[in-house]
């Protein structure tokens, strides 16, 4: 099957710095973080508000692509799990989808609650999050 | 910025053959799907069970790339609106992020409900939704 290129449409700007000190769900302190988009971007994020709560897709551009199963959260008394069934970032396509809160917009600036991607990480999309429904919960 | 490859990893298999025919959300009617997956990320699905809840990641291959932002549901009525605060499949990286839940595993094929992607829609990715948390209702 052909392949198709993904463009970086900005970055994560993040105190944390280095993979292995990032917590792996956003629910484990993780600090909040600035997007910085791209110039050429400007348009669709025209209206994005403080408040709003988003899907932010990146590319986990550190991950291990060839990875098809892994012992979650890297215990190793753990069983080995495969990868579809996780949210590692090591598996074929590493794409990050982090459901986040907007806090601030600055304009192409934008600050968001709670991410876990480290400082650096490309940022792919940004999209409305589906509309709150009975088995969403 | 440097660009990524995404390769695809499976195919949607639809009754839902063109674009315009697809609902815009998955609550409006959806059809069930399978997804065929190629053989080499056997080792990644194999904790895929019927029931289990997970993120499905596509490449909106019939996406317009260019576009910056669009009237919502395609209304004219309606006010332009910027494609990050849409769902829109036009957008810079066409990925779409499907909640799904899976009826049926065959080997390499995988039921799901309610999916709003068309017929050979290539998969990126398939991973465990996030844990269920009050900021997620």
């Amino acid at each position: 099957m052909s392949s198709y290129e993904v463009r970086p449409i900005g970055r994560v700007q993040s105190t944390l710095k280095k993979r292995k000190n990032a917590p792996r769900q956003p629910d484990e302190n993780a600090p909040s973080a600035w997007l910085l988009f791209e110039p050429e971007v400007r348009g669709a994020l025209r209206d994005v508000r403080p408040g709003d709560q988003m899907d932010l897709l990146t590319w986990l551009h550190e991950a291990r692509r060839e990875t098809l199963v892994v012992r979650p959260r890297r215990d190793p008394s753990r069983s080995e799990t495969g990868v579809f069934s996780t949210r590692s970032p090591d598996r074929p396509n590493p794409i990050g989808v982090h459901r986040v809160v907007i806090t601030a917009v600055e304009d192409l600036r934008v600050q968001v609650q709670g991410l876990e991607a480290i400082d650096g990480t490309p940022i792919l999309d940004l999209k409305e999050r589906l509309a709150k429904r009975p088995e969403d919960l």
